[in-house]
């Protein structure tokens, strides 16, 4: 298996992703390569630095970089040579069978619907976000791809987010709410009232019903589906939170007890990497026909090699074959 | 002034109310009134018990209480004699200058918008919230009045948000922002795209663009606009928070330091009073002809009071007058 990984993608720079595929690349058997897409002498000057092994690590030249704050589409078209469009290009031809980046997430979504078909049956592709809580990680989808959201394509959201808790990561017959505005089913806007009631109607899906923002800290789901543009708001209002709430209280508890700031600190580092990114193996855009992986912007190479070793899970559990045995006669 | 306050409405039931009506009553002049609406039985009964001072209270009957998770439409038909519908009668009829009610949210606006008529130029009314954050509390409208925004709408809730809180909380050009998915004038949905056209054209305004759902937590806004079903969403996950995530966080604080655990449950205290819904005079329904004042489930009788004496200010100023100056022509 060949994957592709962005070396032009994240917060964190190029020496950061080719520490990931270094990582990864130790992993790895047979034939599986991590192709690092992006500027050769940068990434080469870090490859060279890094002083790894090699093996199953190879270099695509893409010179251009596509800012974080770009227009995706726009971007896209004015830069073919960009990493991204580059790694969405070689998919396209076969040449990779997965991409991985931490660059603009709305330029990977942009690049895979433009270059990768959509899977037989799906609407649109949707972002599938492992959120960590203390009650448990919950997928949230969609998180940003699809921000005017039809009733079905929430319904597929439920379908395929479960689908890949239950190959990848084991969850039997996964719990899956929608997320609205009070639990009954009267409770809603149209859009979130037509989806309960294709999600109610889909034998395959062990739908919870509806469920408020509140309930998903608490556990009693696997799933959460929501509009991207609803999802975006949730998933960053959570981010928020831990940079701007934890600290906030952690201040409070260390003006109580002066004395123990250290144990605070240790708290806050605890509470950090409790929470931290880089335990899951990125985010599936899911519904492509290929696999696209997105990764947070402050990714760390932990979190790069988690990324490559979650594509390699995805191919070896058939994700995609098994969305399109639901899907395909949508 | 004669202010209508729901006996039969919050979880603590109808002591509660009569407990804030009496504090209210306490700093009441003249004829200004809190008129308990509700089982006339149950409040005298309240009322005889308190044994405070009864100037400026009176009791209006309506047997009949609307349970919180009723739909609000059809159970206000059919319980015309219940203490929200009656109150929203006693207002159109002139006889009640305000309405306050912790009870049924979705019951008060299909009450309001039932029986008050639309401000002149105002298209929907909005729930407004001052959502307390560590950065000081940042107004949220809407929370769930109006579940299908139209742009207008939003741009409406930006100017009477700001209007509000200009006159009752004395803040200099109030900056609002409006909620969306990047900061850019080209993130978002086809909704908060053409929000943001109609704010930015508005000279009234203080709009400070698109913010994201983690940036008001950190302050440097007065007002956040956003659709009620993605209000409500970010509302109730903030709560969530409090419920959830701060005892998670403060369990692994006791933990880090058993011998200090008296000293965590005190900033657990602490964080609960800093986030006190009672210290807010309820939460407006902006935009309909005369006064409702909504107030959290969970409201105490230092809540109440509040809620009164934020009824009073809200006359006293001149709110409303003040939002058809600006939206009449609308």
């Amino acid at each position: 298996m060949r994957i592709g990984l962005d070396a032009m993608g994240g917060d964190r720079g190029t020496a950061e992703v080719v520490a990931g595929a270094l990582a990864a690349a130790e992993k790895l058997n047979g034939d599986d390569t991590v192709v690092l897409v992006g500027d050769r002498e940068q990434i080469e000057a870090a490859l060279g630095k890094a002083n790894g092994q090699q093996d199953h690590i190879e270099v695509v030249h893409a010179p251009d970089a596509i800012p974080m704050d770009a227009a995706p589409v726009e971007t896209l078209r004015s830069m073919p040579d960009s990493s991204i469009a580059v790694m969405a290009k070689l998919q396209k031809q076969g040449e990779l069978d997965a991409g991985i980046s931490a660059g603009n997430t709305g330029a990977c979504v942009a690049a895979a619907q433009m270059h990768l078909r959509r899977l037989q049956g799906v609407h649109r592709p949707g972002i599938a976000v492992l959120c960590p809580t203390f009650a448990g990680p919950v997928m949230i989808c969609d998180v940003g791809a699809n921000v005017q959201c039809r009733p079905q394509h929430l319904h597929q959201y439920g379908v395929m987010s479960s689908l890949y808790l239950e190959t990848l990561y084991d969850v039997d017959k996964p719990r899956v709410g929608l997320l609205s505005i009070g639990e009954e089913e009267s409770k809603g806007n149209e859009l979130t009232k037509q989806a309960g009631q294709l999600m109610r109607a889909d034998t395959y899906l062990n739908f919870i019903g509806n469920v408020e923002s509140r309930d998903f800290l608490k556990g009693g789901m696997d799933v959460m589906v929501c509009d991207g543009f609803v999802g975006n708001v949730v998933l960053k209002l959570v981010e928020g939170v831990s940079e701007a709430l934890l600290p906030g209280v952690l201040k409070m508890v260390a003006k109580a007890m002066p004395d123990r700031a250290a144990d605070v600190m240790q708290v806050a580092s605890d509470i950090k990497s409790k929470f931290d990114y880089n335990s899951y193996g990125g985010t599936p855009l899911l519904g492509v026909a290929g696999i696209w992986i997105i990764c947070h912007g402050v990714t760390g190479s932990r979190g790069f090699m988690n990324a490559v070793l979650g594509a390699k899970g995805f191919r070896a559990h058939a994700v995609n074959q098994r969305i399109v045995e639901h899907l395909g006669s949508s």
